[in-house]
C-alpha cells in the first residue's frame, strides 16, 4: 500500500482548484492532470496538465483514482459514467439522493471492477461518521446536526442553476433555540432548527420567479424558513466572495451514571479547501480498496479508518 | 448479520456492572452469563447467570462474544488466555502497550479463528478515531488531546495495586494553558498539558512508600505533575465515588483559504456507562468480522464504521 498513487481532478471550480493546491500535502499522491468542460486547448501550469473534459477516457490507463469536483446534481449524470472507466471519489451532498446514487454507482463501478467512494466531504462525510459513531455507541442518546453559519455549496449551486440567476450564494444558519434543545435530548429537525438566507444578483425583472423556484424546491428549500435578497453585482463581490462554513453534531443522552455527551464541532473558513484535503485522503482509501479487489461504490461507513491514513495508525489509538 | 448475538460479561467491578445495565439498549444482543473470580457458587440475577469465573471455559459454545471488563495489567495477563477460546473485546487502555498487546491478541486468536477487539472504549476508542480521521484529513493540522477534568480508572487502578493502598482515585486535570496551545496549533506533549490529583486511602506509616510508588511509575506517571494528597476513608466514600470524565480531541491549522478546524467533545458524568456502551456496540462488530471470516485481534482502526451500527446507516450520511 505504500506506492505513489496518481491522481486526476475533473472539474476546475472552487473544488477543483483546492484539490490542485491541497495535494502538495499527501506525499503519497500525485495530481499529473485537471479536466475541465471549460478548457479547450491543452496547456501546464507547474506540474499539472490541463485537458478539454471530452479527453479523459484516453488517460484511463494513467489514472489510479479520479477527484470528482462537481456539485450534486452534475455528479448524478456524470459520475455513473466515470465510475465505469476510472476509480473515483466524490463529494456527493443531496441527502436524501444518496442511495440512489449508491446503487448506480455500485452496477457502473463493479462491471469494470473500479472503486468508487462516494459522499466523502465534511458533510456528508466527516460529520456523517460523528453521528454514526455516536448513534452506536450511546443508543441511549438524541444525534442532532446543526449546520452553519456558513456557505452550502450545494444550495448556493441549486439557486445558481435557476433562469435569470446571474450569481447567488446561500447561508445556513442555525437558529438559536436549536442547539439549547439538542443539549436537552430534545430532538428537532433539520428544517425547524435551521434559516436559509440566499443573496442573488438576478437578471432584471427575474427576481420574483427566481424566489419562486427557490422556495419551491422541493429537495433543498421545501419547509425551511427561507430569507432572499437581491443584491447588487458590486456589493455580492464586496461581501459574499468567501465560502466559510461550519457544523456541530450533538449527541446528548442520559445512562443510569447520569448525563452523557458527544460532540463535533467544526469550523472552517474555507469550506472548499476542508473538502479538498476529505477528498484527497478519500482518494489514497479508493485505491486502496481497489489493490485489494473491493469493487463496486462505497461510503465512508464502509471503510476501514486507518484506509484514509498515509501509514500505520497504530500510535494514534 | 441480524440474529440476536450471545453475549457474555467477565469481570464484574465497575466496567462489568454498566455493560451488564447497558445490555437492555442492544436489542440484538442477549447476556446470559457473568464470569467474576470473586464469584463462588451460581446464582441468578433476572435472566443472568453468575459465574466462577474458573469454569468459563465450559461455556465456549454458548457464547458469541466475551466482553472483558479488566483493567489493563490483568487484560494482558488474561486477554491472550481468553482470545485463545472466545471472539473478545475489551478497553485496554495502556496507550504505549497497545502494540505488543495486540500482537498477543493477534497471535492468539488466529489460531483458534476467533476474533478480538482490542482497546474500543472512549480512549483509546472514540477519541482515538477523531485523532486518525483529523489527522488524515486534515494533514495541514495539529491534532492534540486532553482528558480531564476527571477520574481515571487506568490510572487509579496503577495506584490501588501498590501494596499499602485500601482506595485510590486518580484525576487527570488539564491545564489552563494546554486547550489555547492546541487551537493556536502549537503542539504540546500530554505530560506539558495535564497534571494528575491522587486521593488515596493509606494504611497507616506507609504514606511516603506509596508516594514513591506512584511517581516513580514510568508508564502512568513519570513527567506528570503529580499531586497526592492521604485521606480518610469517609472522605472518599463522601467526595470521591463516581467516576465522571471528560475529553478533547482538538485539530486546528490552515489552508490557502484560511482556519480550518475540528474538534470532539465528550463529557461523561459516568465513564463506565459510557465505555459499557461502546463495548457493546463492538461486541456487535467483533461478532459480524467473525462471520465473515475475519480471524484475529483488531482495533477500532481496522473496523468499517457501519459494522458498530444495529441496522443500516446509510439514512445517517
Amino acid at each position: 500500500m505504500n506506492g505513489v498513487k496518481r491522481i486526476a481532478v475533473a472539474g476546475l471550480g472552487n473544488l477543483g482548484k483546492s484539490v490542485l493546491r491541497g495535494a502538495k500535502r499527501f506525499s503519497d499522491l500525485e495530481i499529473s492532470y485537471a479536466f475541465s468542460r471549460r478548457v479547450n486547448g491543452i496547456s501546464k501550469e507547474g506540474d499539472i496538465y490541463k485537458l478539454p473534459f471530452d479527453r479523459i477516457n484516453k488517460y484511463k490507463d494513467e489514472i489510479d483514482c479520479l477527484i470528482l469536483c462537481f456539485g450534486s446534481s452534475e455528479l448524478s449524470e456524470m459520475g455513473p459514467r466515470l465510475a465505469a472507466n476510472f476509480n473515483t471519489v466524490d463529494s456527493f451532498d443531496t441527502h436524501s439522493a444518496i442511495p440512489d446514487y449508491l446503487i448506480k454507482m455500485k452496477e457502473a463501478a463493479r462491471e469494470s471492477r473500479c472503486t468508487s467512494v462516494i459522499s466523502s466531504g465534511w458533510d456528508p462525510g466527516l460529520m456523517s461518521l460523528a453521528r454514526l459513531y455516536f448513534g452506536a455507541f450511546m443508543p441511549y442518546a438524541s444525534v442532532g446536526t446543526l449546520w452553519g453559519p456558513g456557505v452550502s455549496q450545494g444550495h448556493s449551486e441549486v439557486i445558481r442553476r435557476i433562469p435569470g440567476v446571474k450569481k447567488a450564494v446561500q447561508y445556513t444558519v442555525p437558529k438559536e433555540s436549536a442547539e439549547e434543545a439538542l443539549r436537552e435530548s430534545k430532538p428537532i429537525s433539520s428544517r425547524a432548527a435551521h434559516k436559509r438566507k440566499c443573496y442573488v444578483v438576478a437578471e432584471e425583472g427575474r427576481e420574483a420567479e427566481i424566489a419562486e423556484a427557490i422556495r419551491g424546491n422541493e429537495r433543498y428549500f421545501k419547509g425551511y424558513e427561507v430569507e432572499i435578497s437581491f443584491i447588487t453585482n458590486e456589493e455580492f463581490e464586496k461581501e459574499h466572495s468567501h465560502l466559510p462554513h461550519a457544523g456541530k453534531v450533538i449527541a446528548s443522552g442520559k445512562t443510569e451514571g447520569g448525563d452523557q455527551s458527544a460532540e463535533l464541532r467544526l469550523a472552517l473558513k474555507s469550506n472548499p479547501d476542508f473538502t479538498a484535503h476529505i477528498l484527497l485522503a478519500t482518494a489514497r482509501a479508493a485505491v486502496r480498496l481497489n489493490e485489494e479487489g473491493s469493487y463496486g461504490a462505497f461510503t465512508p461507513f464502509d471503510i476501514p479508518p486507518r484506509y484514509f491514513f498515509q501509514s500505520s495508525p497504530t500510535i494514534l489509538l
